[in-house]
């Protein structure tokens, strides 16, 4: 027999992998090995636990970790932190919580060691109440802050992407003051400015407080924090929530030599195998392959992570499967609105990537025009001017607009032109889209952009 | 200057087609002849229309007669009826209302006749309070009856088709006593037996009566309609609406020799052109290319008819522009629930069709399983054994259905295997989808079956 699959990391991309080896090898043995306590959780639930639309924090968790090891004889092992990679020998360090560091040998190793928050340079983050989304323990913390802090009426929440955003409207719900900082031009930087100003409007309506182009100079306080100081202005904040992004943790990588890419995350191949034989690497830590530009690309999301861990037990488990590429496909909801985008919205990075873009927008209803409801739906198409070709799509608006996405998704991964993809039969009946369905509207206008 | 682009018809292919000519080749002569008064119209609102949901008919037309005439430009003919089309002198009779037959040359013809509702040979269709949703005229008539019969308790609707389940909703929504009478084993065949059984369960939970595998026999009255006689019963009822879907007009090409195609309807190449030189069809009368079987088909629905009308125009114009290949994407509502169907979903259909079929059924939740709200939606989907191919997809729940359908049709309009629509990058938060989107699940399910 084999030596054992070794999985370093028990959240979406390890627990895809053991999971799915276990069925298509059940000899195998699978060895997970997870520093903390929590495994297979899902993170983009947190802000909804912290809002209180969600009681348990368990709730978050997909699969427990008993039901791994008991149901899908898988060896999981929180509570043990890989410090070291030995590919010559093929063994990692483990050091357990409790007890003494060993060496594991693998046949063969996945990585899946995540993303961390970014932690900014920024003076006073030590206070007490300055808090970041890491893990599921912060979501507690906060949440226990938020709900037994008596004295507290205000929240600053520095950084305008996706937890950002979701996190103002979590504070909100507890009816605080809630001001939200992004240092770039227009909130959601890859949703692309008019999706950006839609949100930020959305936020403002709701009571937030916005400031974009506002870079966070210092955290007033002297042991709780007091405020936020920005070039011009001190804000007055009880509490302040870093969202500022993540960044994919390579150091375990790295530092057994294995590859990284341009991006900054591990390099892999379309198989999920890094530049070691026998050792793979998915999820955030991880770079994968535009479907549009065919360049690495570091977009750390749950699907992308559960996608290339199932892709990779299946591989090792005797069965490949490609890890998938990437459309960079993303949505997210602000109070009623919601806002998505996919593949290349930007015209600079469409050039960078060699195309001739150009790009339209429209507006159309998410319904018949004479049926009641729905709403305007505004979609960003980006085309290239010298193949037809759609580069990609930002849309807003409060019906209708995340599964409009995976339309023009899976037109991206087929390179579709904007012809054809105004010609696609899509489902039409009065309550749920025009005859001509928004998307369909978008492609014939960019066609005739393009022609 | 060359002889006008005749269009015979003025409803969505024949409008469409209009518009788009005159778009592309201003100083074209556009002529459409219509022997009604309505162009243009949402003959699909009708039903929210009687329900009451949609206060004025005119709220149906989407652009106005005299906005045709005056903006666009098109000699728009209402009143005029054609009754003959003579492909070698390149004329057609025309018939007014008011006035002297004559002909009109043409240079390109479109025939856009559409089609008419099915006149089932059941005794007593003639009596009072018999109706069949022709027209806009025909859903004046019937909401009017509605409206204003003092003594009107029971309605049979006499077809378990879109337009039989949509009145069903709409006579219901009156406080009226609705049976519903379908001849086969489920109600809308076209989406199998899961969805049909399915929304004939919301039918009932609304209080509608739904008997199928049951043919009507006669419609019981005297003057006025009494009831409905089945084989084994009688079912009183005030009213009936005949509902047993829809054959194409043809009489004006067949007469003219123009080849109809194997399912009845005018057979059209790529480009929407006739057997003869310079005449196309689009629209209900006409046939299309269906993209999973390369097979004519006959699918009368308003956003192909809108395309094929719309390429034709623009093929006229001098920019050609294919008629595009249809899946059948359908949707409809019922009720709470949303039921709708891409491609080949029978089986049988798809031996036909040269392919070794095999189904899979999943249930997914439409939203992340913590996330308050959404509902499981069911996916029925049909691939190909020997390619992994999808051929098809039947879905039905309360949240999400109609738009995820159309990542489905836009999968098989680039022939798609399960594999690979199973790894497609899709939008992904926790209010809108799980982490892997009902549809990805079932493509995951799909892919293993077939292997």
């Amino acid at each position: 027999m084999s030596d054992p699959f070794v999985i370093v990391g028990g959240d979406a991309a390890g627990m895809s992998a053991a999971s799915k080896a276990k069925r298509e090898d059940p000899d195998r043995e699978v060895i997970v090995l997870e520093r903390g306590e929590w495994v297979s959780y899902g993170a983009c639930g947190l802000p909804y636990y912290v809002k209180g639309e969600i009681d348990d924090l368990e709730d978050l968790v997909a699969i427990p970790a008993e039901r791994f090891r008991e149901e899908r004889d898988i060896d999981l092992r929180t509570g043990h932190e890989v410090t070291a990679i030995d590919p010559e020998a093929r063994t990692v360090t483990v050091s357990p919580t409790d007890g003494e560091p060993y060496q594991e040998s693998y046949d063969d190793l996945l990585i899946a060691t995540g993303a961390r928050a970014l932690d900014p340079p920024i003076e006073g983050r030590d206070h007490e109440g300055v808090f970041s989304l890491q893990t599921m323990d912060a979501g507690r913390e906060i949440r226990a802050f938020v709900e037994s802090t008596d004295d507290l009426d205000s929240v600053a929440v520095v950084g305008g992407g996706y937890v950002g955003i979701e996190m103002a409207e979590a504070f909100d719900a507890h009816d605080l003051d809630v001001s939200l900082f992004e240092m770039r031009e227009h909130v959601l930087p890859p949703f692309g400015p008019s999706v950006g100003d839609r949100v930020a409007a959305e936020l403002r309506d709701n009571g937030v407080t916005v400031h974009t182009d506002t870079r966070v100079e210092r955290i007033a306080g002297d042991d709780r924090v007091t405020g936020i100081e920005t070039e011009d202005e001190t804000h007055d904040a009880d509490a302040v929530l870093l969202a500022a992004g993540v960044e994919p943790r390579t150091e375990l990588a790295s530092e057994a030599g294995i590859e990284i890419g341009p991006t900054g995350a591990i390099a892999t191949d379309a198989d999920g195998h890094t530049s070691h034989d026998g050792i793979y690497a998915a999820g955030d830590c991880t770079e994968a392959t535009h479907t549009v530009t065919g360049d690495p690309a570091h977009v750390p999301l749950a699907l992308t992570a559960n996608r290339a861990g199932r892709a990779i037990g299946s591989t090792v488990g005797g069965d490949p499967i490609p890890v998938g590429e990437i459309a960079g496909t993303a949505v997210l909801k602000a109070f009623d609105l919601a806002a998505g985008r996919t593949g290349v919205i930007d015209e600079e990075r469409a050039r960078e990537a060699g195309f001739d873009p150009a790009s339209v927008t429209i507006t159309a209803p998410s319904r018949a025009h004479y049926y009641p409801g729905g709403d305007d739906i505004e979609i960003t198409l980006l085309g290239d001017r010298e193949s037809g070709r759609v580069l990609g799509a930002s849309m807003v608006g409060t019906e209708g607009v995340a599964k409009r996405l995976d339309t023009v998704a899976t037109a991206l991964h087929e390179d579709l032109t904007a012809q054809e993809l105004s010609y696609l039969d899509l489902s039409y009946a009065p309550p749920f889209s025009p005859t001509w369905d928004p998307v369909l509207t978008a492609g014939k206008v960019l066609a005739s952009t393009l022609e």
